[in-house]
């Protein structure tokens, strides 16, 4: 699937501004953004609920926009309620079935087990929890080649949390295909998701392997003095101090340098690498004020 | 602040179960529990704004149920909001202010501009993110001695809830008082608070200091016949398979037995803890079937 230059504004604010992005088949990519950044934007015009003001989603090459055929290959599990309140759950299971042309069914009696879903309870009835787990129940069992989450464990505790990542990983291991999942709790997708994406203010600043960027990650830790000497050049995108001792944040290869004995280096977590890229306040100097 | 015997049912349903807690001064407690386990009845009973079928919450060994001088003493901030669509947020300020006798405009003039609230906006009209963090702000600017947050992080993207986690700490440093915090994200909390309690279904099933609790959590891995054997009588409270190799989860004191050498000994954290204590499923074999 590819996204080519897509842009939107709404009123005189840029909310996509020349998104290129290629989504290889089979892989789990994370889709990260601050709040405001564009994601939703993103997922709703990859699948047709929202119009670009230019660009263009294609699937092997055709454009998916008011093309049934390919926009069948997708599907999106958002906040937006697709179904009417008050419908049964067992109805919405059986219409989206007859629409997406298949529905695993022994896949779905499995995780309504689980997740202790009763699916004689209308939509609409269903708390955030659940709302979100019937949602996920249908975004896993249809029969799509990519499956876009957008905030999937909204309102989820920390065991259905836990129970949907372990059930999607094992889906995604029966039956490989693309996943685009979008969420702010990124440390918790980031043992799960192959490739990284991060969208700030309606750009792509980041698209790459997972691997690849957390073997970029570097922090320096240290006497003041010595860190900053070590780190002298190299991209430093943050920093905290304890007392005397710093800690300078790294994202780029370290060159051949040679490291004091006082100064220890180690990498840092995927989501404290996207706080410091996509911090505004960065730089400001306010972790050195307290 | 006690809560003696508090219990509530709704219809047949029993929420709260003979609950008996006590907080003392200063302490940073989590409140934690499945959806659905009672904690936001629990809190909204403790502040007067729901009643209990039985029991009382004393402060200073006085009822507080209508009673103002005593309310006046707690603050809690939730997803129920308490004030009108379409009011401007300095006008809820400012009669906050004038209910509870001060607020601290140093500090959320700090945390306006820190957070970027626009505070002429109306109420009503934020996104969820910024709906809690305008509302956390009243519930670190007003001047109380116990503030009760239920789900504070609610729609706050990575970086603004490393950054109440901060400000939040920062608070407690410069003014101590207790806090009680309710919230699904286990991890992101484990290191700010000093006390664990959590409900199940309607019940506390754990009251501890964080530190005593982490130090009884053991996972046992190694050979399948080894762990079993060197976990016989101890308590399991729930286990993974790898191949061959198997983890068993205990929690409690170790005796004096013999470890051998094939097998290796770990803490593991609050969350998994807590997911096994709560995990229905548990016991089902669900990780071995896989």
């Amino acid at each position: 699937m590819e996204v080519n230059h897509i842009s939107k504004s709404f009123g005189s604010k840029h909310v996509l501004s020349d998104i290129n992005l290629t989504f290889e088949d089979n892989k789990i990519y994370g889709l990260l953004g601050r709040n405001g950044a564009g994601k939703s934007t993103l997922l709703s015009i990859m699948t047709n609920r929202n119009f670009a003001d230019n660009g263009e989603v294609k699937i092997d090459s055709e454009d998916v926009s008011d093309n049934d055929s390919k926009l069948g290959l997708m599907y999106l599990m958002s906040e937006v309620n697709l179904y009417a309140d008050g419908w049964k759950l067992t109805q919405i299971m059986k219409d989206s079935e007859s629409l997406y042309g298949g529905f695993d069914h022994q896949l779905a009696d499995h995780l309504i087990q689980e997740f202790g879903l009763d699916v004689n309870q209308k939509f609409g009835k269903l708390s955030t929890g659940y709302n979100s787990i019937f949602k996920l129940i249908l975004a896993l069992c249809l029969p799509v080649r990519f499956v876009l989450l957008d905030e999937p464990v909204l309102g989820l505790d920390a065991n259905h949390r836990e129970l949907f990542y372990s059930e999607l990983i094992q889906s995604y291991s029966d039956n490989p295909r693309t996943f685009i999942i979008s969420t702010h709790l990124i440390e918790e997708v980031a043992n799960i998701i192959s490739d990284v994406i991060v969208l700030d203010q309606g750009r792509v600043i980041l698209n790459q392997p997972v691997e690849d960027v957390l073997a970029k990650t570097h922090s320096v830790v240290g006497p003041q003095k010595d860190v900053e000497q070590y780190t002298k050049g190299l991209n430093v995108i943050g920093h905290d101090m304890m007392g005397t001792i710093r800690a300078n944040y790294v994202y780029g290869d370290l060159d051949d340098r040679i490291l004091p004995d006082t100064v220890q280096l180690s990498n840092f977590d995927l989501q404290k690498l996207f706080i410091f890229l996509t911090n505004q306040y960065e730089g400001s100097g306010k972790n050195e004020n307290k």
